[in-house]
């Protein structure tokens, strides 16, 4: 049994504290906010016997054996590291860290104090993507070689909340790791930084658009937003034909279309979106690994690098 | 008054020889085409004296000042050569040549035998463009930086028609200059392809989408096809704002957004999206001009050779 401690009660949390429910292995032990109502609210809706206001408090707490970070950006790296030192195992939610020097960091703690860290990304553990793989591999669209990927969504302006302030919001912090998750999953190599856009307004990019080139001669164009919607999709095409992946970051089904013919792929989750990144924490503690094999830190700093480099090499539109 | 004879009887003569009714300093003396019923219908439907089904009659007589030619593309060279050796000023459907070798080419017969010649991209002649680079000029959206326009549609295969056809058909040749050139219309310089990919399918290309780079930092990503659907729009962003041009290639309104606040602009044309076209090529014969200032033959050049480029550049995709 895993028993959770969760920083930071907001949609991430309740997601995570649902999913938890599903897994025999997982109980939460301890819950922390800065909002009492908050704290006290979240134990009620699932069962959590402690809440604490003290992140120290629970962060020390003997009865924890792996904290759930799902805090604003900003304050990732620094709870990380406080919990590793701590000898915590740490699922943290996306970013790891605000750029790769703060990921670097707590890859150099989490070998030091060889303590297990994580990174939330949830499409490393669907089973979809298992299938997305073996229908690539399989030659399915011939030799893959372009990918689009987005995640563009709405978010109304809102004065405080932690996505519109400058250093830690953002569309490239928040989503970025989305579509470049993708690309990294699906095509061999590490990609360089070709082109990228930022629209930015009030000193936070809302819009990302990036093209990356690979070695051997694959490319992708990646996209996210805060300032506009359209459907969340990927597209992969091959010498032979395509392949298009509704909602691929939590992908359960796909298409493959090939000489004018289409075939439609279907995998379920084992219990939800999730599921597969809360038993791949458990399985990795019961079996003592530091690292997921299908996530590893090595990973999350090559996704930082990107952010930085896209952030970096873009062409801003600031529209005020 | 400019008496024009019409090459070919396809979808697109139908809508000059509408338009061409608008302009009182024009008339359409004799069209050709090798389907009789064809012919006879045209000849009737826009009241037109004189139908033939051999091209060089019609290029060799006397009464014509002008020649339309509105045949498949493959034929467009041959047939320009022909009317510019006989003295007829031709206004050529795009593309003018298949390739940068054919276009400069006629452009070199059109300065030997001083005859005037005009490729028909009909959105450089527009009200609405000449408001467009007045907005830009003003600073409306900041500096321009990065342009997005594309033109697809869907049409359904169809055995026999030219653009399915080796050679002549795809979607660069056929829809490549809408966006390419609306591109050189606002943003100055000449810019290089940077990437490209065409999706093929039976030997032509159904699908296109090409990243552009200017000198000075200026990009636009260019997309069209014959295979997918998709609403025709352009999109240009500035440090400041960003403008949106529904239907560019023959635009009527356009929106600027900047700080928040979005103002739309229209502009008729007058009479229709090809009267400034027909009334180009009037003026320029008026004033005894050899080429237009709007759209010179060193610009088809231009738009031509980046046609090339971006077929060269490509990644492909053959879907089968």
């Amino acid at each position: 049994m895993i028993r959770f401690g969760i920083l930071g009660l907001g949609n991430i949390a309740h997601r995570f504290a649902r999913s938890a429910q599903l897994n025999p292995n997982v109980t939460i032990e301890m819950v922390a906010s800065s909002s009492q109502a908050k704290g006290e609210a979240f134990c009620q809706k699932y069962g959590i016997r402690h809440y604490t206001q003290d992140y120290t408090q629970l962060m020390d707490h003997p009865a924890i054996d792996a904290v759930y970070i799902a805090v604003p950006h900003g304050r990732h790296a620094v709870l990380v590291e406080k919990c590793l030192h701590r000898h915590k195992a740490v699922l943290c939610e996306k970013p790891l860290g605000l750029n790769a020097a703060e990921v670097s960091h707590l890859m150099q703690v989490a070998a030091s104090e060889q303590v297990f860290l994580m990174e939330a990304v949830k499409g490393y553990f669907l089973p979809a993507r298992d299938q997305l793989k073996e229908v690539l591999k399989q030659g399915a669209i011939g030799t893959p070689l372009y990918l689009e990927a987005n995640f563009d969504s709405v978010v109304p302006y809102q004065k405080g909340k932690y996505l519109f302030e400058k250093g830690q919001g953002g569309a490239l912090l928040d989503v970025g790791i989305y579509p470049l998750s993708f690309a990294l999953d699906m095509f061999e190599g590490d990609p360089v930084v070709a082109q990228s856009k930022l629209v930015m307004s009030q000193g936070i990019d809302t819009y990302f658009q990036a093209l990356l080139n690979f070695a051997d001669g694959q490319s992708c164009l990646l996209e996210g937003s805060i300032d506009r919607a359209r459907p969340r999709v990927a597209l992969i095409q091959g010498t032979q034909g395509t392949l298009e992946i509704p909602y691929y970051y939590r992908c359960q089904e796909f298409t493959v279309t090939s000489k004018g013919q289409s075939q439609k792929y279907e995998s379920s989750w084992h219990g939800d979106d999730m599921s597969g990144e809360i038993q791949e924490v458990v399985s990795c503690l019961q079996a003592g690994l530091l690292e997921s094999r299908l996530h590893p830190l090595c990973q999350s700093l090559k996704l930082a690098q990107l952010l930085d480099d896209i952030r970096t090499k873009a062409v801003c539109f600031d529209v005020g």
